[in-house]
């Protein structure tokens, strides 16, 4: 059990630390972006750097409270917002921003934890580089988050998730020690993969300061189209021809239902949309090219052998940047719409590839066994990522759903884990999936993270309660 | 402290497998292939299933009894080779090697630990596939001993290491449990990365006894040059522009010494060399491209490209198929060179990329003030990694440097170490690096392995003194 904060625990603390690094919680920066929760804090601590980071664990770790560490507060879990037991420590990496080293050379970067998504790639593209990680929130969302997550988002399918972007850590551990792992290499076999083990661990197992991320050459020639094809089966065969076609150069690819394109056309009209009517399914391909290949010239080579081979029935190429941007504001949008309708449930699900045209409509009829509901599945088809939403009927109050809801999300996870699926596929377990993860994880595998858990921080200090039920 | 194999213990363990599931050791298969040391064995089981396996984990950790997992017996550092202490039952993979599962739609594949890496490449390719992991031992390695040392080779600078190219894992843990983690998903983050963790951990965490593989399109167009640079830094910058002017298509980049070359010259007459006097420092670049694009092409534009930049100085690009191999062919069989040559102490390191030109002449140097040798580094240049190997002058005999091979190691190691490199890029530690794990890794890491080996496997069973002391 841990202990709360006394003011004998807060003289300690203001002692061992410059003055101003602690300060009250800010209004609102605890909170859960989908609002169903505040975090606790007892003090906030702002530690402008990695050893004042592990001054404030140390003491944490001897007195037995509780840290949950702050990037910039987008997750969509709850893996940031403490909501019950004791108050604990709030580390917020506001102040360790610092872009620490740049080889252009080595296609690599040393950056803190607190340094925000958008800032990480600027400073790659100063150098003619690319950070190719990308997401929604990259305008206030941290590294050291991105990295405690292993977050996501539209590049996956080329470069990874956000573990493949890292090859180096430096972590203060729950007893306050300093793992000074920022190395910059390739290959190294030198012991157990402490690295990935901490990337996606969520603040439970060690605290994220600094990271060596990769960067890689920027694509010289980018363009988009949007395919109409006519169900998630054509728009997997269509990434097959694609990946034959084209190859690597496929950045993003992309499955849009008609269902979130009219979401758009009911609450955004101002977005843009390519067709006179929405497609019920379509596809966004985005391709980044070196060297002397011409992206226009390969879509429009990708769009005459899928329309011979009967896949795609309408299409339209990007014929500059513009236009890129506008058909990416589309799917860019797709969330936005969904909040002006104000789903159900939301899900963040991947399927094996080759099951989700399976997947899709026995889900579709399953839940529209339990009440009049709309579902909009979209997301990153190239990696088996669906975001699988579920909303009421045209003119139907969310709040008549109110008694489906629990219903409505086992449905969608107990038919995900029966496809060999993932209840969480680049969001995370944070507090709000710990029973999904009790319940779907295999038995095996949860007794191996609470024994590493439990090794790593015996006295359970690190984010308590993210992960696993707080001990 | 582990418990010897008793008489007992094997009736119990006769018993409760199948008959013909014990055998005696053979001869050979326990020899460390550079001749260092021959492993022990109580028993060799070769069992046919997981489930074989996973009762002959919870056995011997309930009798305390040490276990050797055995692939192919390729293995550089001794991972595989039980030297010392009691005689370990050792569970041979060599009737675990079925393809269970293709999903060329998905590009993934299940496999059994047992099966051979060139049989696996073998499977892929059946299914007009690619399983890029490739190395030397291929033909006789299998992929449980590749995974379980994340094994390196050729291709990594384009596809990865061996953990890059695995989705999931079954694993027999250390009290016999069985992990069921034989996802497909390119995106689950419901907690620890359990699969990292035990890919590299070489046997000491748990049994890897199947695996999910990633699978690539094949690239449909191949074509290999030999350039001629001055020097390192030559090679990077062509590295660089190479990465600018062709994008993803590199396959591998991979560099070579004089040095190496002149001992194929004097020991491999056979083996066809481009040049007429062999360079001081050349680079073999594969392209392998999709779609339209021509690859020999694209060599040219690459060498006049380097040639204008003053980079390279010669250069040959293969015409067809028989001379790419006949490029590869050289590259391949430098290590057969060093053999037949008989090194004085050879190095398996990675250095970051920006620092390899002052690395290697300073290396040089130091070692040359040491004794009359010669070095040849070679290798991975794409991924930072040298083989930095020590020879004798010429006329002179190894023997006569026995006295300064502890010096030799410790002189390129603690150099290594000062540039931020690793002492094994792609080796691993096995037994022979343990105390160079303990003298060069950080030691916080260190205390961390030591924590999860603890938790993980308590009893100290798995793979006993590998990676970690024994306990």
């Amino acid at each position: 059990m841990l202990n709360p904060v006394t003011p004998e625990f807060l003289d300690a603390l203001r002692a061992a630390l410059p003055e101003g690094t602690l300060r009250a919680q800010k209004d609102g920066e605890l909170d859960d972006p989908r609002g169903r929760h505040v975090g606790l804090a007892a003090i906030v601590a702002q530690p402008r750097s990695t050893d004042e980071v592990a001054t404030i664990a140390r003491l944490c770790h001897e007195a037995g409270v509780g840290i949950v560490p702050l990037g910039g507060g987008t997750g969509l879990v709850l893996g940031q917002v403490a909501h019950s037991g004791p108050a604990p420590v709030v580390i917020s990496f506001e102040r360790m921003t610092a872009v620490r080293a740049v080889y252009p050379t080595e296609n690599a970067m040393v950056v803190e934890a607190g340094a925000i998504l958008h800032d990480v790639q600027a400073a790659a593209e100063a150098v003619d580089r690319l950070f190719p990680l990308s997401l929604a929130s990259e305008g206030s969302c941290r590294i050291g988050g991105n990295l405690a997550t292993n977050a996501g988002g539209l590049n996956v399918l080329r470069y990874g998730n956000t573990r493949d972007l890292c090859l180096g850590l430096e972590v203060v551990m729950a007893d306050g020690t300093i793992w000074h792992g920022l190395k910059r290499l390739r290959k190294d076999n030198t012991g157990y993969d402490l690295k990935n083990l901490m990337i996606g661990s969520e603040g439970t197992l060690g605290i994220i300061t600094a990271a060596t991320l990769r960067l890689f050459p920027r694509p010289t020639h980018e363009a988009a189209a949007i395919f109409v094809v006519d169900n998630p089966q054509g728009a997997i065969d269509l990434l097959a021809l694609a990946q034959a076609t084209v190859g690597e150069g496929i950045s993003a690819f992309e499955m849009m239902s008609g269902v979130g394109l009219d979401f758009l056309t009911e609450t955004l009209p101002d977005v843009r949309q390519p067709f006179g009517t929405n497609p019920d399914w379509s596809v966004l391909i985005d391709l980044g090219l070196s060297g002397e290949s011409d992206p226009q010239e390969m879509l429009l080579a990708l769009f005459e052998k899928a329309h011979a081979a009967e896949l795609v029935s309408d299409g339209v190429i990007s014929q500059n940047e513009t236009q890129r941007q506008q058909f990416w504001s589309v799917r860019e949008h797709i969330p936005v719409g969904n909040r002006n309708i104000g789903s159900i449930s939301s899900h963040d699900i991947s399927i094996p590839l080759s099951r989700i045209p399976d997947f899709i409509p026995e889900g579709i009829a399953k839940l529209q066994a339990l009440g009049d509901v709309r579902i909009n599945c979209f997301g990153h088809l190239g990696d088996g990522n669906l975001h699988y939403n579920v909303f009421p009927a045209k003119g139907r109050d969310r709040k008549d759903f109110d008694d489906i809801r629990g219903a409505v999300k086992k449905c969608v996870h107990d038919l995900t884990h029966a496809y060999d699926g993932s209840v969480s596929a680049e969001h995370g377990v944070g507090r709000l999936k710990v029973e999904d993860l009790e319940r779907y994880q295999d038995p095996v595998k949860l007794a191996a993270m609470r024994s590493i858990k439990q090794a790593l921080d015996p006295k359970g200090v690190l984010n308590p309660g993210a992960v696993l039920r707080a001990l």
